[in-house]
């Protein structure tokens, strides 16, 4: 199974794509999308839209996992990380993948263990579960990768709930 | 001049074109698009994206004019608002329109003349300036309408603005 993990946002969109299963996840690619500060914001978001269909069909992931956006403390953040992560639901979407959301707290439950961990664990679990050589630079490709190890670990879960519960 | 306004929302989309200019604005198309409550969030923004570029292939407008979206008491709301709006803003400016966004208060400036005008207000002003038979309904229409009336008033004051600095 391809996970694409997608950590949205305008100025720095973080991806990464694993496959394999979470007892033996492999990196299949991980980066950084970004859109020029100076430019207005239509272009930018249709410029992130375009580099998520082309990511999209360059990795033809099976399910896409996007970060759940809540409202922040800077409201014009918030908003444009909300733009952006409609863009990659409904690019995902469109390209026919499974399509889930999950919180920060959920990733950092799945990859560190528990919730309240910091960026810099995150990055080095999500290091060591890779086993990369460095940990993953900056940290919006960590938690991409955080995403897809997240629904790696989740996904078989919630099939399982849903056999036992169609087998009833 | 075509000019598209859209009232971003997942639920209902308020969408309305006009032709002309300022002084007689003429109405080419207006509608809701709407998307079921029931489908998971990711359909419904493709589905919502697929009927925006389906929007600006009919209408091809010159510019199109967006609300403005700000954080509003219901976090959730306002979060799939933002979503719209951002899946609005990208695929105006990827068709080649000029995009403009205004907010909710500049609108009703231009069209009520002044910015704390009613909802009821603003409809029967956009019913007056159109010359319609009645007010647009549902209100999301109006909206829309009332931001492409609101950039027709705009836009010519931009550009003789623009013409003087360039010729100083």
């Amino acid at each position: 199974m391809f996970v694409l993990g997608i950590d949205p946002g305008l100025s720095r969109c973080g991806y990464g794509c694993l496959g394999g299963d979470a007892a033996s996840p492999m990196v299949v690619g991980a980066g950084v999308l970004t859109t020029p500060a100076a430019d207005p914001l239509p272009s930018r978001l249709a410029v992130l839209a375009e580099d998520l269909r082309g990511l999209l069909a360059e990795f033809r992931p099976d399910a896409v996992a996007v970060e759940r956006v809540f409202f922040q403390t800077n409201a014009h953040t918030a908003m444009s990380v909300g733009q952006a992560s409609g863009l990659a639901l409904a690019a995902a979407a469109r390209a026919g993948c499974e399509v889930a959301q999950y919180t920060p707290n959920e990733v950092k439950l799945a990859v560190a263990g528990y919730g309240a961990a910091t960026k810099d664990q995150v990055q080095r679990m999500v290091q060591r579960m890779l086993g990369l050589a460095q940990a993953p630079h900056p940290p919006d490709v960590a938690d991409a990768l955080a995403l897809a190890l997240c629904h790696l670990a989740v996904a078989p879960r919630l099939a399982r709930i849903a056999a036992a519960e169609g087998g009833r």
